[in-house]
């Protein structure tokens, strides 16, 4: 057998044990009885650890020599070693007494954000705060010596593979000139028209359910390769060809469940689309956090918030729910699915303010990263920041620097994904729609198919054949830049 | 680090594996869309490749040797030792070639078996069936020379660890002998009266289901340990710490369902009470699939088709479902719930007959196993088995010895449990009344708690410690015999 060949077999059987821990996460979520967690931590430690000696096998690297001196790969195969050098650095680079000590740290200090949030005891948690950092400091060092890039940008290659801090730095530079402003227009322009009015509940979860479940197949969800469930914080998890999403419900309200449906959707339909032909390696798996982001912000925000979408859907909800016409007047439910607010909590954050809270929170991670900003300076430079960007400073801890589990939980690098996904989301939409006219007709009358069509062929089954970079370039024919997405925000928050 | 320890570590982690697995088939059963299936089978082989690789790895022999070796190991660890030993056994007893044939062979004529069954093709399936037998032959002689066994005996050992065929043809030749006369005057006694009134439905779904959660809590089930779900096959699944089990209903008949979820329920317990400081090693647990049986047994036939039972149920039904006072009489109900009838197929035999089904699987397998009875003889040598044991003869192979899945499907050795689990059953749950006279009182009342008590105690508990003949004679002061099982059937079935 070529070296190409036996890693393929080896990264088979590591694609399989994650699709095994990627399911019992899901049933973790949405079916397991709580006396289940110690024994399901014990299966997924296992799995984990499994997973890890196979990636540190010293004979790992002789096949990667070997393998990239092979001739005659076509070029899946040569993307899907070059993913299978990032995995086996990404491994190797930090020993195992640092990997350890940094997931003790990180649950030792996620449990103790869950008591000071709660209490705004901020400079309570600061000291396990501290030893995580620390620790993930130590981390980035080692492998940023490995992966030769700087110690942020190996922490962001885990999440977004190849990212850029100067790329990132250009996006996030020219966003954060355009927000502020942009947010004073918008709030200024929507406080010119009376409030749009909110349908009033109860919405029976049942019914809640039942649209949920025909907008999916709507969107082109596929029933035979996956489930809708509920679980405390919604996520799409499970594997391509069984695709897990969740959601939670609230019988007096039915906007967040619902546009939470469609937003896992979105991550949902990526992962069915993904290439058949390459499950369970490397290469066919999804293209980094920005990427997946990109794929539910553009079901949920592009796509589903969009007027035309409205008209479909506020007959179908008002047929669900009963009410006035009023309430379910597509005008009425467009405004309040596009509601401005200067608000302090990321995650109730609106599609317009939202990019201003994570530019802050990049930069303040690649500020305590570097060394830059001492923890006890965070609440101070967060208030700033907030004050800066979203023009608004919270009260107090619980509202400001608290409010993430992210970084508590040793989570470091994460956050810019979700703004890159939506400026993604943005330019991808741009182009499908000039690719394919009918694109925005037929989403009028709720069908997503020649959307769909154009994003299999063009991003889900392209896998991790490309960079992010690349793919953008491939499927829009332009480098990612911001001007898009911000047209798009002027476009629909000031016409 | 002692070998004994390091034989704990190794087996800690294929416990972890074989919980994984567990949970997979669970969610393969109860939740998975059928578009998973191919994935899902990938992830159960890896799993199980890499149990087999551990139990195969050359150095876990050098640790058994050792280990046995070591002084001042206490009597849980040497029976977790002995049960090591016989996974080792077992898994390296035969050549690889040969249980991945047998493997390919058995899905290969299961599949042909799902076509031939409703053809009433037996001759069609044969030779798919035969080259299963020949595999399974091989199988048994490689194992025996390994475990100094009898090839049946051999096959066996993996559902009845220890089991004896001298033991059990003792046993099964003394219920043979009583069966037939008895199943004649039970048929005739029961003839005498009017039969008992079926209550009619429908019985909605959603009350089916809330009663029968009612009963398991009832039982003793731990709701913050386990699950109530559905799935087309009824079994119990999960892990001791989390406990699946389904059931199927039928809005026309509530029985299959409710009958259903208590004999599950009585398995559910017996998976909770296995000893938690043993959990993921050999010696926690449990014993063998006859024990296994004799506590869904216990509970579904034993305590729950009492008289004692039936008179907490019957109120209980008829609050739930409504309908006259003569159709939920608690008599009409036990009496609904004993009757008995000669008939064809096992899966739907009473509790009378169910014994003399598995008697003839027993013999027919021994001889067809020993090489004593060619294939093409089987279905003749089943009707006489039927018209001797059970006093009716099937008029084709579909409900003859085309029934069954276990054999085509290369399960052999399984059969003798389940009438092995029915006689420990009673043997038991005489023993649990005698020690702790509040048992019987307590079910009238619908309080499982001392029962459950006892159980936990003299059954549970006690894991793998013992062999099954031993755990047996602790619990109830005597060897298992058929004295107490067919006095108890005399008792309910001629009184």
């Amino acid at each position: 057998m070529s070296a190409y060949k036996s890693l393929e077999a080896k990264f088979r059987r590591i694609g399989a044990l994650q699709e095994a821990a990627a399911m019992l996460h899901w049933d973790w979520a949405a079916m397991m009885p709580p006396g289940g967690a110690a024994a399901r931590a014990e299966q997924l430690a296992t799995l984990k650890v499994l997973v890890h000696e196979a990636l540190t096998d010293p004979r790992l690297e002789e096949l990667l020599d070997a393998a990239e001196e092979e001739s005659g790969l076509d070029p899946w195969q040569r993307a899907n070693l070059r993913e299978m050098r990032r995995r086996w650095l990404h491994a190797t680079a930090v020993p195992a007494d640092l990997v350890e000590a940094l997931s003790r740290a990180s649950s030792d200090c996620e449990r103790e954000w869950r008591r000071a949030r709660p209490e705004n005891d901020f400079r309570g948690v600061r000291p396990k705060l501290h030893a995580v950092l620390d620790l993930v400091r130590g981390v980035a060092a080692a492998k940023a010596a490995r992966l030769g890039k700087s110690p942020y940008e190996a922490l962001l290659d885990e999440y977004e593979p190849d990212g850029s801090t100067a790329e990132i730095d250009r996006l996030f530079d020219d966003l954060s000139r355009f927000l502020p402003d942009f947010i004073d227009r918008v709030i200024e322009h929507q406080a010119r028209r009376s409030p749009p009015v909110e349908p009033q509940g109860p919405f029976p979860i049942e019914r809640q359910r039942a649209v949920a479940l025909r907008l999916m197949e709507r969107l082109g969800f596929e029933f035979d390769h996956g489930r809708l469930d509920v679980s405390l914080h919604p996520f799409c998890g499970g594997t391509p060809d069984d695709v897990r999403i969740t959601t939670r419900y609230d019988e007096a309200s039915f906007r967040g469940a619902l546009m939470g449906v469609l937003h896992e959707t979105g991550h949902a339909l990526y992962e069915r689309g993904l290439p058949a032909s390459w499950r369970r390696q490397p290469v066919g798996e999804a293209r980094g956090m920005a990427m997946h982001e990109s794929q539910s912000l553009l079901f949920e925000m592009q796509a589903c918030r969009s007027r035309e979408f409205t008209e479909y859907l506020a007959p179908l909800l008002r047929e669900t729910f009963g009410g006035s016409a009023a309430e379910w007047a597509p005008d009425n439910l467009f405004r309040l699915n596009t509601q401005v607010q200067r608000s302090l909590i990321r995650v109730d954050a609106d599609e317009a303010t939202y990019p201003a809270h994570v530019i802050l929170r990049y930069r303040l991670e690649k500020a305590l990263i570097a060394g830059d900003l001492p923890l006890a300076d965070l609440p101070g430079a967060w208030a700033e920041g907030m004050a800066e960007l979203v023009g608004i400073a919270p009260p107090d801890d619980r509202t400001g620097c608290l409010q993430d589990i992210h970084w508590y939980d040793g989570a470091w690098g994460y956050f810019p994904t979700y703004t890159l996904g939506a400026m993604i989301a943005a330019q991808l939409f741009d182009a499908a729609k000039r690719a394919v006219p009918s694109i925005l007709p037929s989403i009028a009358k709720g069908d997503f198919a020649p959307l769909l069509a154009w994003l299999r062929a063009h991003v889900h089954g392209k896998g991790s054949l490309f960079s992010t970079a690349e793919l953008v370039r491939e499927a829009t024919g332009r480098p990612l830049d911001a001007s898009i997405y911000k047209r798009h925000l002027e476009t629909r928050y000031l016409d």
